[in-house]
């Protein structure tokens, strides 16, 4: 339990999502197979509260994201989403909104990896989801579409516009977000959407296999890898040296590096504390 | 005609380029083909003036920009520009790269899709023009060569050094600017720089047919689209999800999103209003 | 000699790496064949030293940067450095870490493109100055390690967690940096991490060649399209226009764009002054 623990409780049950935590790795499952796993208000509320709570919570080094049965995630459900937004004021519409944003932010500033398994259909703000992890482990059967305009919606939904040009390059985002085709796992690789492509049904095995070496690894040096890759999107050059200055001067007093270096001179593997 | 039109008149006839309008499409040809579309201070003139009076005319939902006969745009003509360049002095060297500059923000800012239909050559400020285009439908004679460096002038012209990494990585943009060499279709297809591949003589109609679907479609959401891919290049991440979520709450008022409901209620294809 | 030469002498004797200077082509060799030019204090030191040495000196045009025997750079010396670094206090390390990503930002600034010429293994820090470099040119041998994690450390040293994005994209680079793994020459080349593929061996003469050229040809013109792609990462759109127009008005009083109206209209090759 960390120290900096104060009165907020931890959340009993998660009602629209499925967690599990193992040594390290929280696997979160969208469970609502027979909607391909179209995300409700539950399950946007669910992520965005998750996210800080396994953040604060400390045990956590890799968390896998994934969808039972089909697909990974049909996006935000038309019946129960669009249907509702018809209805709202616009206060209550920039709530929805910023509550999608706040998931995006979440897996991107979580201080762990986050590997998105994905099979099948990845689709509207499942494709965010998944474009929001740092590995994206897919099948052959994986198809991303970013269908926002599909809806009349802009491509920018949840950070897309930002995420996607800095992953496949303005001209493919470009393409993606305006027209919405689905992006099938050939050409995802081929542009940098797929981190690894693992055999037909063997995504969810892979990302915990990846989830594990990751939890089992220098935790601490992977977390402080993936903030600053997250941050020095947003930097300047010298601003970044500094940042990763300041940042190796920190990690160079860790248990970790000097186990390093330990193993090294006794000629054997590092036991990596994560620390 | 939009309610916020105030004095200024429309241009009568644009006499440095062509224009013809068609149901929401815009379609904007270079048609100097005797000297392979090389630029004139009229026409860069006129594609600064010209984009944002479409903006302002509200009707254009896409715009379609290509070449006549054997090649798209072979850049800035030799004795038209760079001779008469030679006789300026410093205030009228700003003026005129400004203006080319102009085009450029032109191109990226105004409210629609722009589409550049590539055969042939796309020379220096020639493939800047289709670098700055949201797509690039190109057929397989299509070669793009940001040849600046050639005539003793900075690889970053008009833009090109900061759009050029944006689109195809840091790694290949540097190589083209410095070195000015041709990339062809095959390799502007790989690294990004080609959105769609034409058949050979196809770019204009595979441009055409892009643009019309564009035009037909929720225009209004490919608009902010094209804004925020245009503005998130220059936000931090925070910043664009906040900037997503009340883009996403305005057009769920939008009769566009609206109509998706109504029809996907109804199992009929919408009927989009593009607003 | 430049006239901005202060009361600060030359270095008479680099101790840590060899320089050779011929014909405004700076070659820079690590020469430590024996541990895979593992790098030292004294070689960060030299490297920090040497490119603002160069680029006062006025006389460079272009640089390659190589490494003797059967590798690039095997990054920083584990006994030299990281047994070091483990004695070390807090402003010791921020010393040391500031002064390996000064090299980084001497090689990005400085006013001459930058060609690292690699073979076998370019790992850890040796990876991160391969990466900053303008051009890589590498043979089939090549192989690049961001093992920073493998050590403990973050992923993001030297700014790699900024350059590494804008040259593969976010995708590869969260996974080359938080990995560790070896990006061998065939994957290296599709993700736009190499520039240019010489044959096996011939990546020293290649990187020479290529120097050579960039050093006979418009040198000015190429300094400035290496510090507009460099700044103009971390400018805004309107901003990086601007900062075009006034480096295109600066240049078009330059000898060699004047020399070149002259040569095409003489219809001979311009023979290029730098200048």
């Amino acid at each position: 339990m960390s120290p900096f623990t104060g009165s907020a409780s931890r959340t009993e049950k998660w009602r629209h999502l499925r967690l599990t935590l193992d040594s390290g790795v929280a696997t979160v499952t969208l469970a609502r197979p027979d909607k391909l796993n179209a995300l409700t208000f539950g399950a946007y509320a669910d992520l965005r509260d998750l996210l800080p709570e396994l953040a604060r919570d400390g045990s956590v080094r890799a968390l896998v994201l994934g969808g039972e049965g089909r697909g990974f995630c049909s996006g935000g459900d038309v019946d129960d989403i669009i249907g509702a937004t018809l209805a709202m004021d616009t206060g209550r519409l920039l709530d929805f909104n910023r509550m999608t944003g706040q998931v995006v932010r979440g897996l991107r500033e979580c201080p762990f990896p986050v590997i998105a398994a994905v099979h099948g259909v990845a689709a509207g703000a499942g494709a965010v989801l998944a474009l929001a992890a740092d590995f994206r482990v897919a099948d052959p059967t994986a198809r991303f579409a970013f269908l926002f305009t599909r809806v009349g919606l802009s491509g920018g939904d949840m950070g897309a516009a930002y995420l996607l040009p800095r992953v496949v390059g303005l001209g493919h985002a470009t393409r993606l977000l305006m027209l919405g085709e689905p992006v099938r796992a050939p050409e995802a690789e081929r542009i940098g959407l797929i981190s690894q492509l693992a055999e037909e049904g063997g995504a969810p095995d892979a990302a915990l296999a990846l989830a594990r070496r990751l939890a089992a690894g220098p935790a601490l040096a992977h977390a402080q890898t993936k903030a600053l890759l997250t941050a020095e999107l947003d930097m300047p050059l010298a601003a970044a040296v500094e940042l990763d200055a300041a940042t190796q001067a920190l990690l160079m007093n860790s248990a970790d590096y000097a186990e390093f270096h330990a193993a090294f001179t006794q000629k054997r593997a590092p036991m990596w504390r994560g620390r």
